[in-house]
């Protein structure tokens, strides 16, 4: 047992440590980065371990992984691994309700999100941290922690037995309603709180492979139907299945969760707005009830550490879906501590100190971020003006491509920090708006007109 | 024992039975409202008696009755009691830094906040509740709550034993950090919840009286050491002295909390900023760590009810006290609640749906009011622009008095709804700006000339 190791790890020289409390995707990347600095690292997860439970890729809720996600996972070499398990999607394809297809690149040839499973992702992270120098032991609930002192009690759920850990750090990475963060943070004076639900849920659909294995849609898409005030997305699954989601309010609707009381009602729903992927699924009321119906919140707080204890991932800064940026966010995360613990040569305060006031601001811009994306999502990716705008971005990041980044770009295939895309973003949507009006562009416009008048207003103002 | 009532009470012969949590400024009252309803009512406190303990009048932090707080009151006959202990403040005087005295009305002639002693009114309240059909009971601590079925439980703070209580209707008064709130709705799914600290803490401080009992400053007003970013204020209390607060940042500003850290630095601190007021109190130093330093909060939640439990008064809304607002806003929810019991004959389930219907918005109101009056307090009162809106403000309100209210008029002396003095008050003022500056108005403007310009403004338009 290593000088500064209080766990029974037999084998272990180690003289730095750290607890991770939640084995969860942020915090089983965090421990590859402190085995790569030197560190010891016992998680406590409260949850059995998901590798020896019988999940199958498409019974858990997909990801999408862009840049950031794996910058974070190659920088301790991480990312080759999951390559393996990632399918890439390039661009959207819209499903009109007449059955039209539309699609819509993310962003330049060769620039692609992934599609992979939480579960999936969240093992291999697990066994790349057990073979460095981290220790996971499951079923362990969090019941206390003392951030000054850096201890934390958990109870273990199958037998009762409570143990006290004690170590250099402490890390909270147990999700979007953190035991860790309740226990301690929640307790300290002027601690600011805020847990946000939006008016829609969530329900899961998995729509299976064909019999011979191969996809019922276009593989390297997120396809969305997107229907005004309520959508259905699709990502492909390894086994040729895709994981869907329909994202509606919950009442006070014409479509919401509420009114879809019976089987009858359900079938009538897909046939109805969703015809063409009825017809994929004609057994979709069967399916209905095998996923449980969701919220959906933000979760905002700060300070993010106090005394020995930092959160990261969700339980700082949890936000809804539609960006697909939480688990890139979270590994951003590791990326940003990682750097500050070389910059500040492991001097923890001052590593926690510049961690939450270089984080929390990209924290709440990627929240913003992603409750405009479902607008963007669910709505504007329909309206002809938007896509308009669309196309005058990707011919302006086309003729500038190192110049000028649509908002999609900076947040999925660069590390442009998250406050600086959001502000951008925004200013750049509204020069193209005024140049579309002043221009009076319209989807006939022609290519030289636009590439002249884009060459014009780029030697004038360089928006980034 | 009446049929519905569960507790012990061996002269009891209600019927209707409730359980009030928390014995504090709206429990009480709402206790009597309850009580004037033919209801049993048993209330759960989790302190000892105050009224056993000894408390003297300035230790408490004081409050402003205005005309909400009176409706409640004087709704259930608890007005006149009430009125004995209670000091009308006018006006305002200002206290600049080179001592020269101001005062400005709070309203018309008659018009007045009254200061009252929290600790004195809601000992007025308990006695007057105990003397119906109310039994409190102290040391009672709130541990669990099932709102489907009614169902509180506490367990005495004394002797440990644990007490089950099941009635018709739970009502949550039990402050900015309710536990029953916490023990129940916050365990629901999609309920809001956000906990804001500013970035200001205050202090106490207890001026006494002139040895003769005479008060050391003028009575019948609420003073203010308006300073920018930071603010003094004092309230009478009966006995001659005045409870002052010290509204200051904690840190990161010229003057702040975490700066004075001696004895020394107070001193000079108040010499220095406050000097008419360290004339009045030299041992200020001596006095300052009598109170402790306190942080204040907004806390917001919805909903405000959850099967037969609501939340009133702090529990629900609890706001920065800059307005004055936080316990008239509480009361006003009793007046409201009883109104819609009988508007709904005491059928709960559409009582507690019309309630948070109403008072949500409301209790959202006020705390925007008070954050925005804090700016006011501390700095706008002192701004001769400012003043010259008041100034005309006051005129309009005198040659209009039927169809003109200022802001604080219809905060203080109407029960105008909150949402609507919020959004009048700053149309308002956003009018008497144009004004102003359409017409060169100055102080040195010719009573005249306002006048003839207020009446042609209110022939064309009305503002409310």
């Amino acid at each position: 047992m290593g000088a500064g190791c209080n766990n029974n790890c037999p084998t272990c020289k180690c003289t730095k440590t750290a607890t991770i409390i939640g084995a969860g995707l942020v915090g089983s990347l965090w421990a590859i980065y402190l085995n790569k600095a030197g560190y010891h690292v016992d998680i406590y997860e409260r949850r059995s371990d998901m590798r020896k439970e019988n999940i199958s890729a498409g019974k858990s809720i997909n990801l999408a992984t862009s840049y950031r996600g794996w910058k974070a996972l190659d920088e301790v070499g991480a990312g080759d691994e999951i390559r393996k398990i990632a399918i890439p999607m390039s661009g959207r394809t819209l499903h009109q309700i007449e059955g039209d297809l539309q699609y819509q690149p993310y962003g330049n040839a060769g620039q692609a999100i992934y599609s992979v499973s939480r579960g999936g992702i969240n093992s291999k992270l697990m066994d790349i941290a057990e073979a460095k120098d981290t220790h996971i032991h499951f079923n362990e609930e969090c019941i206390g922690v003392e951030m000054a002192e850096g201890k934390a009690t958990f109870r273990n759920t199958l037998n009762g037995v409570v143990t006290e850990v004690k170590s250099e750090v402490v890390f909270a990475t147990d999700g979007a309603f953190s035991a860790a963060r309740y226990l301690g943070m929640q307790k300290t004076d002027r601690f600011n709180y805020s847990q946000l639900y939006i008016a829609d849920g969530y329900r899961e659909i998995l729509l299976p492979a064909n019999e011979d294995g191969s996809y019922k849609l276009d593989k390297e898409s997120l396809h969305i139907w997107p229907r005004g005030r309520f959508m259905l997305i699709a990502l492909p699954n390894l086994d040729g299945s895709f994981t869907c989601t329909l994202f509606m309010p919950f009442d006070g609707h014409t479509y919401c969760f509420n009114k879809l009381t019976s089987k009858e009602k359900v079938n009538d729903f897909f046939k109805e707005v969703f015809p063409n992927f009825y017809e994929l699924m004609p057994d979709i009321a069967e399916q209905w009830e095998q996923h449980p119906l969701s919220s959906l919140a933000i979760i905002r707080c700060y300070p993010w550490t106090h005394g020995k204890m930092a959160l990261m991932g969700d339980a700082a800064h949890a936000t809804v879906p539609f960006f697909g940026q939480g688990m890139n966010c979270g590994f951003e995360d590791c990326t940003v501590m990682y750097e500050l613990m070389q910059k500040h040569k492991e001097n923890w305060p001052a590593v926690f100190d510049e961690y939450q006031q270089i984080r929390k601001p990209n924290g709440d811009a990627v929240q913003d971020l992603s409750l405009q994306n479902y607008l963007v999502m669910r709505d504007k990716v329909g309206d002809p003006h938007f896509q308009l705008i669309q196309k005058i971005e990707r011919r302006i990041n086309y003729l500038y491509p190192d110049q000028y980044f649509p908002l999609y770009s900076m947040v999925s295939f660069t590390n442009i920090e998250y406050k600086t895309a959001l502000q951008k973003g925004n200013e750049q949507e509204a020069m193209i708006e005024s140049l579309i009006k002043k221009n009076k562009l319209t989807h006939e416009s022609e290519l030289n007109e636009i590439d002249n008048l884009i060459h014009a207003f780029m030697k004038k103002e360089l928006p980034i």
